[in-house]
Protein backbone atom coordinates (compact mmCIF):
# COMPACT_ATOMS: atom_id res chain seq x y z
CA UNK A 1 0.00 0.00 0.00
CA UNK A 2 1.34 3.28 -1.00
CA UNK A 3 1.03 6.89 0.31
CA UNK A 4 1.62 10.19 -1.27
CA UNK A 5 4.28 12.46 0.70
CA UNK A 6 3.83 15.99 1.27
CA UNK A 7 6.93 17.26 2.60
CA UNK A 8 6.19 19.56 5.76
CA UNK A 9 8.96 22.92 6.05
CA UNK A 10 8.85 24.96 9.09
CA UNK A 11 5.52 27.29 9.16
CA UNK A 12 3.47 28.18 11.76
CA UNK A 13 -0.66 28.47 12.73
CA UNK A 14 -1.99 31.28 13.71
CA UNK A 15 -4.97 32.55 15.96
CA UNK A 16 -7.01 35.57 14.34
CA UNK A 17 -5.89 37.33 17.67
CA UNK A 18 -2.31 36.96 17.57
CA UNK A 19 -2.42 37.69 13.37
CA UNK A 20 -3.54 40.83 14.30
CA UNK A 21 -0.73 41.59 16.91
CA UNK A 22 1.67 41.32 13.99
CA UNK A 23 -0.17 42.65 10.52
CA UNK A 24 -2.60 45.43 9.68
CA UNK A 25 -2.80 43.91 6.32
CA UNK A 26 -5.72 40.66 6.20
CA UNK A 27 -4.47 37.27 5.50
CA UNK A 28 -4.81 36.41 2.14
CA UNK A 29 -4.91 32.89 0.27
CA UNK A 30 -1.51 32.08 -2.27
CA UNK A 31 -2.09 28.08 -2.37
CA UNK A 32 -4.66 25.75 -1.45
CA UNK A 33 -2.79 22.34 0.11
CA UNK A 34 -3.60 19.05 0.03
CA UNK A 35 -5.55 19.18 3.29
CA UNK A 36 -9.07 20.68 2.15
CA UNK A 37 -9.55 24.26 3.69
CA UNK A 38 -5.47 24.33 4.46
CA UNK A 39 -3.46 27.19 2.39
CA UNK A 40 -0.22 28.84 1.93
CA UNK A 41 -0.85 32.62 3.03
CA UNK A 42 1.02 35.65 1.77
CA UNK A 43 2.43 36.37 5.17
CA UNK A 44 5.43 35.50 6.70
CA UNK A 45 7.08 35.53 10.06
CA UNK A 46 10.41 35.48 11.76
CA UNK A 47 10.82 32.80 14.57
CA UNK A 48 13.10 34.25 17.38
CA UNK A 49 15.28 32.82 20.22
CA UNK A 50 18.00 35.02 22.07
CA UNK A 51 20.20 36.59 19.12
CA UNK A 52 18.86 33.29 16.50
CA UNK A 53 16.32 33.78 13.79
CA UNK A 54 15.04 32.06 11.08
CA UNK A 55 13.12 34.83 8.71
CA UNK A 56 10.15 34.05 6.29
CA UNK A 57 8.49 31.57 7.83
CA UNK A 58 5.38 30.83 5.89
CA UNK A 59 1.46 31.13 7.91
CA UNK A 60 -0.75 28.65 7.36
CA UNK A 61 -4.31 29.29 7.46
CA UNK A 62 -6.73 29.26 7.92
CA UNK A 63 -6.50 30.61 11.61
CA UNK A 64 -6.68 28.23 14.59
CA UNK A 65 -7.55 28.14 18.33
CA UNK A 66 -3.85 28.26 18.96
CA UNK A 67 -0.56 29.33 18.05
CA UNK A 68 1.76 26.84 16.58
CA UNK A 69 5.28 26.76 14.86
CA UNK A 70 6.52 23.56 13.35
CA UNK A 71 9.80 23.35 13.36
CA UNK A 72 12.83 20.42 12.31
CA UNK A 73 15.16 19.36 14.29
CA UNK A 74 17.84 21.30 12.49
CA UNK A 75 16.35 24.82 12.84
CA UNK A 76 15.82 24.09 16.68
CA UNK A 77 19.61 23.41 17.01
CA UNK A 78 19.98 26.95 15.31
CA UNK A 79 17.89 28.49 17.57
CA UNK A 80 18.92 27.05 20.63
CA UNK A 81 15.72 25.68 21.19
CA UNK A 82 14.40 22.26 21.95
CA UNK A 83 10.73 21.36 21.44
CA UNK A 84 8.77 18.25 22.24
CA UNK A 85 8.03 16.09 19.34
CA UNK A 86 3.98 16.45 19.16
CA UNK A 87 1.08 16.13 17.70
CA UNK A 88 -0.34 19.33 15.82
CA UNK A 89 -2.45 20.73 18.53
CA UNK A 90 -0.41 19.46 21.17
CA UNK A 91 1.68 22.38 22.46
CA UNK A 92 1.35 22.05 26.42
CA UNK A 93 4.42 23.04 27.89
CA UNK A 94 6.28 23.17 24.49
CA UNK A 95 8.93 25.59 23.86
CA UNK A 96 8.27 29.04 23.99
CA UNK A 97 9.47 31.15 20.92
CA UNK A 98 9.03 34.53 20.03
CA UNK A 99 7.07 35.72 16.33
CA UNK A 100 8.02 39.06 14.35
CA UNK A 101 5.59 40.35 11.57
CA UNK A 102 5.65 43.60 9.65
CA UNK A 103 3.69 45.42 12.31
CA UNK A 104 4.90 43.71 15.85
CA UNK A 105 6.05 41.29 17.58
CA UNK A 106 4.78 39.12 20.24
CA UNK A 107 6.18 36.48 22.70
CA UNK A 108 4.71 32.73 22.62
CA UNK A 109 5.33 31.02 26.07
CA UNK A 110 4.68 27.80 24.43
CA UNK A 111 3.60 26.78 20.86
CA UNK A 112 7.16 25.14 19.17
CA UNK A 113 7.09 21.78 18.47
CA UNK A 114 8.43 19.39 16.29
CA UNK A 115 5.36 17.97 14.54
CA UNK A 116 5.29 14.14 14.32
CA UNK A 117 5.29 11.93 11.45
CA UNK A 118 1.69 11.27 10.24
CA UNK A 119 -0.59 10.13 7.73
CA UNK A 120 -4.26 12.18 7.00
CA UNK A 121 -6.97 9.75 6.22
CA UNK A 122 -10.19 9.63 6.02
CA UNK A 123 -13.07 7.29 8.45
CA UNK A 124 -13.59 5.25 4.40
CA UNK A 125 -10.01 5.23 3.68
CA UNK A 126 -9.42 3.27 6.88
CA UNK A 127 -11.86 1.11 6.15
CA UNK A 128 -10.89 0.15 2.42
CA UNK A 129 -7.12 -0.09 3.11
CA UNK A 130 -8.02 -2.23 6.58
CA UNK A 131 -6.80 0.20 8.86
CA UNK A 132 -9.26 0.20 11.49
CA UNK A 133 -7.96 0.21 14.67
CA UNK A 134 -4.20 1.01 13.86
CA UNK A 135 -2.46 3.56 15.62
CA UNK A 136 0.41 4.31 13.34
CA UNK A 137 2.02 2.55 10.59
CA UNK A 138 5.66 1.74 9.32
CA UNK A 139 7.10 3.14 5.85
CA UNK A 140 9.94 1.85 4.11
CA UNK A 141 12.10 3.83 1.88
CA UNK A 142 14.71 2.60 -1.23
CA UNK A 143 17.40 3.86 -2.36
CA UNK A 144 20.77 4.34 -1.70
CA UNK A 145 19.63 6.14 1.94
CA UNK A 146 16.89 3.46 2.67
CA UNK A 147 15.31 2.67 5.74
CA UNK A 148 12.50 2.31 7.93
CA UNK A 149 10.44 5.51 9.49
CA UNK A 150 8.93 4.51 12.59
CA UNK A 151 5.63 6.39 14.57
CA UNK A 152 3.87 7.35 11.36
CA UNK A 153 0.50 8.20 13.05
CA UNK A 154 -2.47 8.03 11.22
CA UNK A 155 -4.56 11.24 11.64
CA UNK A 156 -8.72 10.35 10.93
CA UNK A 157 -10.38 13.37 10.08
CA UNK A 158 -13.53 13.43 7.80
CA UNK A 159 -12.63 15.80 5.83
CA UNK A 160 -8.90 15.14 4.85
CA UNK A 161 -6.80 13.80 1.49
CA UNK A 162 -4.72 10.59 1.63
CA UNK A 163 -1.14 11.93 2.47
CA UNK A 164 2.22 11.40 4.61
CA UNK A 165 3.76 14.55 6.38
CA UNK A 166 7.21 14.29 6.59
CA UNK A 167 9.32 17.07 8.13
CA UNK A 168 12.58 18.33 6.17
CA UNK A 169 15.05 16.62 8.17
CA UNK A 170 13.33 12.95 7.20
CA UNK A 171 12.79 13.86 3.91
CA UNK A 172 16.05 14.74 3.88
CA UNK A 173 17.73 11.96 5.49
CA UNK A 174 15.79 9.60 3.04
CA UNK A 175 16.12 11.49 0.21
CA UNK A 176 12.51 11.85 -0.57
CA UNK A 177 10.87 14.42 -1.58
CA UNK A 178 6.61 15.87 -2.42
CA UNK A 179 5.10 14.13 -4.49
CA UNK A 180 7.18 10.30 -4.17
CA UNK A 181 4.74 7.72 -3.41
CA UNK A 182 5.89 5.16 -0.33
CA UNK A 183 4.87 2.69 0.82
CA UNK A 184 3.32 1.62 3.99
CA UNK A 185 5.14 -1.77 5.22
CA UNK A 186 3.59 -2.25 9.16
CA UNK A 187 0.83 -1.80 11.24
CA UNK A 188 0.87 -1.32 14.91
CA UNK A 189 -2.69 -1.84 16.86
CA UNK A 190 -3.72 0.05 19.21
CA UNK B 1 25.79 -4.53 19.50
CA UNK B 2 26.59 -1.26 19.99
CA UNK B 3 28.65 1.55 18.27
CA UNK B 4 29.27 5.27 19.28
CA UNK B 5 28.01 7.89 16.94
CA UNK B 6 29.68 10.81 14.97
CA UNK B 7 27.78 13.40 13.55
CA UNK B 8 29.40 14.73 10.56
CA UNK B 9 28.44 18.41 10.23
CA UNK B 10 29.47 19.78 6.68
CA UNK B 11 33.42 19.91 5.88
CA UNK B 12 36.17 19.78 2.90
CA UNK B 13 39.11 18.16 2.71
CA UNK B 14 41.86 19.85 0.18
CA UNK B 15 44.66 19.19 -1.57
CA UNK B 16 47.85 21.48 -0.37
CA UNK B 17 48.14 22.63 -3.77
CA UNK B 18 44.35 23.69 -3.63
CA UNK B 19 44.77 25.03 0.08
CA UNK B 20 47.63 26.78 -1.01
CA UNK B 21 45.68 29.12 -3.43
CA UNK B 22 42.91 29.70 -0.77
CA UNK B 23 45.51 30.77 2.15
CA UNK B 24 48.15 32.08 2.90
CA UNK B 25 48.46 31.01 6.19
CA UNK B 26 49.39 27.52 7.47
CA UNK B 27 46.56 25.45 8.15
CA UNK B 28 46.45 24.46 11.99
CA UNK B 29 45.21 22.07 14.36
CA UNK B 30 42.58 22.93 16.70
CA UNK B 31 40.99 19.36 17.41
CA UNK B 32 41.89 16.06 17.42
CA UNK B 33 38.91 14.09 15.97
CA UNK B 34 38.27 10.27 16.83
CA UNK B 35 39.97 9.23 13.39
CA UNK B 36 43.92 8.46 14.24
CA UNK B 37 45.17 11.63 12.97
CA UNK B 38 42.36 13.54 11.30
CA UNK B 39 41.79 17.31 12.72
CA UNK B 40 39.50 20.11 12.61
CA UNK B 41 41.71 23.08 11.51
CA UNK B 42 41.25 26.38 12.52
CA UNK B 43 40.67 27.37 8.79
CA UNK B 44 36.95 27.70 7.39
CA UNK B 45 36.21 28.12 3.66
CA UNK B 46 32.26 29.65 1.48
CA UNK B 47 30.77 27.22 -0.45
CA UNK B 48 29.27 28.62 -3.82
CA UNK B 49 27.09 27.66 -5.82
CA UNK B 50 25.37 30.45 -8.40
CA UNK B 51 24.16 32.74 -6.16
CA UNK B 52 23.77 30.64 -3.34
CA UNK B 53 26.58 30.02 -0.55
CA UNK B 54 27.01 28.89 2.68
CA UNK B 55 29.84 30.22 5.02
CA UNK B 56 31.90 28.68 7.62
CA UNK B 57 32.60 25.38 6.40
CA UNK B 58 35.67 23.60 8.70
CA UNK B 59 38.68 22.19 6.83
CA UNK B 60 38.93 18.92 8.20
CA UNK B 61 42.97 18.15 7.74
CA UNK B 62 45.87 16.57 6.97
CA UNK B 63 46.05 17.48 3.33
CA UNK B 64 44.26 14.72 1.01
CA UNK B 65 45.00 13.67 -2.67
CA UNK B 66 41.83 15.36 -3.55
CA UNK B 67 39.49 17.88 -3.02
CA UNK B 68 36.10 16.84 -1.52
CA UNK B 69 33.47 18.95 -0.21
CA UNK B 70 30.94 16.67 2.20
CA UNK B 71 27.15 18.56 2.68
CA UNK B 72 23.96 17.18 3.94
CA UNK B 73 20.82 16.72 1.30
CA UNK B 74 19.29 20.05 3.01
CA UNK B 75 22.57 22.65 2.88
CA UNK B 76 22.37 20.96 -1.32
CA UNK B 77 18.82 22.35 -1.64
CA UNK B 78 19.72 25.74 0.05
CA UNK B 79 22.91 25.48 -2.90
CA UNK B 80 20.49 24.44 -5.69
CA UNK B 81 23.27 21.41 -6.41
CA UNK B 82 22.35 17.95 -6.44
CA UNK B 83 25.38 15.71 -5.29
CA UNK B 84 25.37 12.16 -5.85
CA UNK B 85 25.93 9.85 -2.16
CA UNK B 86 29.17 8.30 -2.06
CA UNK B 87 31.89 7.04 -0.19
CA UNK B 88 34.56 9.64 0.51
CA UNK B 89 37.39 9.50 -2.14
CA UNK B 90 35.07 8.45 -4.79
CA UNK B 91 34.50 11.86 -6.12
CA UNK B 92 34.80 11.39 -9.80
CA UNK B 93 31.80 13.03 -12.07
CA UNK B 94 30.65 14.11 -8.53
CA UNK B 95 29.04 17.74 -8.68
CA UNK B 96 31.10 21.28 -9.68
CA UNK B 97 31.51 23.99 -6.55
CA UNK B 98 33.36 27.02 -5.75
CA UNK B 99 35.43 27.35 -2.88
CA UNK B 100 36.58 30.88 -0.99
CA UNK B 101 39.18 30.97 1.10
CA UNK B 102 40.64 34.38 2.84
CA UNK B 103 43.01 35.39 0.15
CA UNK B 104 41.73 33.09 -3.09
CA UNK B 105 39.10 31.11 -4.43
CA UNK B 106 38.83 28.38 -6.65
CA UNK B 107 36.22 26.29 -8.98
CA UNK B 108 36.08 22.70 -8.68
CA UNK B 109 34.98 20.99 -11.46
CA UNK B 110 33.36 17.84 -9.21
CA UNK B 111 34.36 17.41 -5.30
CA UNK B 112 30.43 18.13 -3.93
CA UNK B 113 29.14 14.64 -2.62
CA UNK B 114 26.57 13.56 0.95
CA UNK B 115 28.78 11.08 2.41
CA UNK B 116 27.70 7.37 2.78
CA UNK B 117 26.39 6.22 5.99
CA UNK B 118 29.37 4.28 7.24
CA UNK B 119 31.83 2.74 10.23
CA UNK B 120 34.86 2.81 10.92
CA UNK B 121 36.57 -0.41 11.70
CA UNK B 122 39.64 -2.23 11.79
CA UNK B 123 40.59 -5.83 10.63
CA UNK B 124 40.79 -6.89 14.34
CA UNK B 125 37.37 -5.18 15.47
CA UNK B 126 35.69 -7.01 12.46
CA UNK B 127 37.01 -10.24 13.51
CA UNK B 128 36.07 -9.67 17.20
CA UNK B 129 32.21 -8.56 16.33
CA UNK B 130 32.04 -11.51 13.57
CA UNK B 131 31.53 -9.13 11.04
CA UNK B 132 33.88 -10.45 8.26
CA UNK B 133 32.50 -10.53 4.81
CA UNK B 134 30.09 -7.95 6.21
CA UNK B 135 29.97 -5.03 3.50
CA UNK B 136 27.18 -2.76 5.32
CA UNK B 137 24.49 -2.79 8.25
CA UNK B 138 21.87 -1.26 9.43
CA UNK B 139 21.20 0.80 12.86
CA UNK B 140 18.15 0.55 14.85
CA UNK B 141 17.42 3.66 16.64
CA UNK B 142 14.24 3.89 19.14
CA UNK B 143 12.87 7.12 21.16
CA UNK B 144 9.63 8.86 19.00
CA UNK B 145 11.84 9.47 15.80
CA UNK B 146 12.01 5.92 15.65
CA UNK B 147 13.04 3.60 12.28
CA UNK B 148 15.95 2.04 10.52
CA UNK B 149 18.74 3.26 8.61
CA UNK B 150 20.06 0.66 6.21
CA UNK B 151 23.21 0.94 3.57
CA UNK B 152 25.85 1.87 6.93
CA UNK B 153 28.88 0.40 4.82
CA UNK B 154 32.14 -1.28 6.92
CA UNK B 155 35.28 1.26 6.14
CA UNK B 156 37.99 -1.16 7.20
CA UNK B 157 41.81 0.49 7.99
CA UNK B 158 44.12 -0.55 10.30
CA UNK B 159 44.26 2.86 11.61
CA UNK B 160 40.22 3.41 12.45
CA UNK B 161 38.77 4.01 15.64
CA UNK B 162 35.34 2.14 15.86
CA UNK B 163 32.60 4.52 15.37
CA UNK B 164 29.69 4.99 13.06
CA UNK B 165 29.36 8.63 11.03
CA UNK B 166 25.97 9.78 9.97
CA UNK B 167 25.45 13.64 8.58
CA UNK B 168 23.03 15.84 10.07
CA UNK B 169 20.26 15.12 8.15
CA UNK B 170 20.49 11.38 9.54
CA UNK B 171 21.38 12.41 12.93
CA UNK B 172 18.33 15.32 12.87
CA UNK B 173 15.08 13.09 11.78
CA UNK B 174 16.44 10.29 14.07
CA UNK B 175 16.91 12.93 16.75
CA UNK B 176 20.23 11.28 18.15
CA UNK B 177 23.68 13.02 18.59
CA UNK B 178 27.48 12.88 18.92
CA UNK B 179 28.17 10.05 21.55
CA UNK B 180 25.26 8.17 21.21
CA UNK B 181 25.47 4.49 20.97
CA UNK B 182 23.38 2.84 18.37
CA UNK B 183 22.57 -0.47 18.18
CA UNK B 184 23.90 -2.60 14.56
CA UNK B 185 21.25 -4.99 14.19
CA UNK B 186 21.77 -6.53 11.16
CA UNK B 187 24.49 -7.46 8.45
CA UNK B 188 24.40 -7.76 4.48
CA UNK B 189 26.88 -9.99 3.50
CA UNK B 190 29.10 -9.40 0.24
Amino acid sequence: MKVVLGVSNRHVHLTKETYSKLFKEPLEVVKYLKQPGQFASNKFVTIKNGDKEISKVRIVGPFRKYDQVEISRTDSHYLKVDPPVRDSGDIKNSSPITLIGDDGKIYLNEGCIIANRHIHITPQELKQYHLENVKKVKIRIDGEKAGIIENVYLKIADSSSFELHLDTDDANAFNVKTEDKLEIIEMEEE
